[in-house]
C-alpha cells in the first residue's frame, strides 16, 4: 500500500494537528486536535478546519490506492454541515466509493466525538507525481 | 448594512490572515496572504485553505444581508478546484443568488492573482442569533 | 408516517414509472424500469434520470418525518456519477442523515442490478403546505 | 467546433422536448418547453427536469471544445433549486470554467423566463469515443 508519510507531512495539515489513526486500502481515518484557533465567530469549529480534515482524509484514503509515481489532487467537494461541531478531538473517516483510472470517488463523515458533525463527496484526479 | 467586525475576528481566519477588502449588499471581497503552512505535500495551497476563504467569504456576503439579531451558518457548500492554486496572496468574491427567508444561496470564487483557481456554491441558514 | 402518496403522484415520476418498494422513518427505497427513452447519446441511463430518481426518493425519505401540514422541498443536491448505468431496472436507497427543524440532509444511492451507479447528498427544505 | 446533432437526439432529451438555442466554443444555450408531466406533486416542475436540462447543456458546452474522437460523460454536479420554477419554458445557459486534458469544468444556470431558477457546478470527463 502507498506510504502515506508524505501526506501527513503536508504544511497545513501539519499546523492544524492532522494524525492518523489507521489506513487500509480504500480506507483513512484520523483525528484532529481542536485548538482556539479553530474557531469561527460564534465559537464552533469553522466549517473550513472541518472540509480541510474532510479533504485531506478523503485523500489519504484514495492514496492507499495509487501505482507507484501516482498522486493524488481534489478536482471537487461537496460537504453538508450536519450540526454544530464543538468538541474538543474531531475525527474522521474516508472510503473510496469507486476506484477509476483517472478519478476516485471517496466519501467522508466527521465526527464530533460519536457524533456525526459533518458528510462530504469527494472527486480526486490520480495524476503522475511529475505533473 | 451589517457590520461584519465579528466576522472578522473569528479566529480561525484571523489565524489565516484573511482581510476584508470590499463589501456592499450581497457582495464581499476578501484576500488572504499565502504562507508556508497553508501549503500540501507537493507545495501547492491546500484545498482546505481555498475552501476556509471561500466559505468565509461567502458567509459575510449572506450576512450583508441579515437583520437584527441574525447570523448566517454554512448548511453546505460544493468547490471545485479549477487550477493549482500556487500564488502569494489569493483573492475571493462571493455574490448572493438568492436571499430567502431562512436561506441564501451564494457563489464564490478564488483567484491567484487574476487567475481563477475554485469555484463554489455555499448554502447558508438565516437563524437567530441565541440559537 | 406521512403518507407518500402524493409524492408517487407526482407527473414527472409517474411518467418515469417510478415505485414506491419500501419505506419507513428516515428511509426510502424505489425502482425505475429503464426504458429507450431514459437513454442518452451512447445507450447509457441519462444523468437526468438518475438525478431525479435520486431526488425525489431523497423527498420521500425526508418526507416520512413531517408533521402534518408540512411538505419538503428540495434546496439543492449533489451527485457522483460512480459507473456508466446500463440495467433494465434502477434502485435506490435514501437515507435521512440529519432532520434538523427547518432542513433535512438526506444521502441516496442509485443502484444499477447490484452494482451502485451514483451517489448523493441531498439538502431539502421542510416548509408549510400552503407556501 | 464539435457537431451538437448526435447530443440533441439523446432519447432522454428529446423525449423532454430540449432545443438548441445558440452555441459556440465553451459555451451553449438550450430552451424545454415544460409540459404537465414534467410536474412534482405540487405543480412546480420537478427538480429532476431542471437537473437533466442543466447537466445535458453542460455536457454540450464541453463537448464544444472536444478533439476528434473524444466525448464527455458527467462525472458528478451540484445543483442548487434557487427558487419554485412554475414558467411554460425553461430556459439554460452554460458556460465552460476549465477545459483541463481529462476532466471539463462547467457551470449552468437554468431560467423560469429571465428569473434564475436553478445553479449548477458540472465536473465532466472527455473519454475517448471507444472507451
Amino acid at each position: 500500500m502507498t506510504d502515506l508519510t508524505p501526506y501527513l507531512q503536508a504544511p497545513f495539515v501539519r499546523h492544524l494537528g492532522l494524525e492518523l489513526l489507521a489506513s487500509r486500502e480504500g480506507l483513512c481515518e484520523t483525528a484532529l486536535r481542536v485548538e482556539e484557533a479553530h474557531r469561527q465567530q460564534d465559537g464552533l469549529i469553522h466549517a473550513g478546519v472541518q472540509a480541510t480534515l474532510a479533504d485531506h482524509t478523503a485523500g489519504m484514503a484514495a492514496a492507499t490506492h495509487l501505482g507507484e509515481g501516482e498522486r493524488v489532487l481534489t478536482v471537487e467537494f461537496k460537504l453538508n454541515l450536519l450540526r454544530p461541531a464543538r468538541g474538543e478531538r474531531l475525527f474522521c473517516r474516508a472510503e473510496v466509493l469507486r476506484r477509476g483510472r483517472n478519478l476516485s470517488v471517496v466519501e467522508a463523515a466527521v465526527y464530533d466525538g460519536k457524533t456525526p458533525v459533518a458528510k462530504g463527496l469527494f472527486t480526486l484526479a490520480i495524476v503522475p507525481k511529475g505533473r
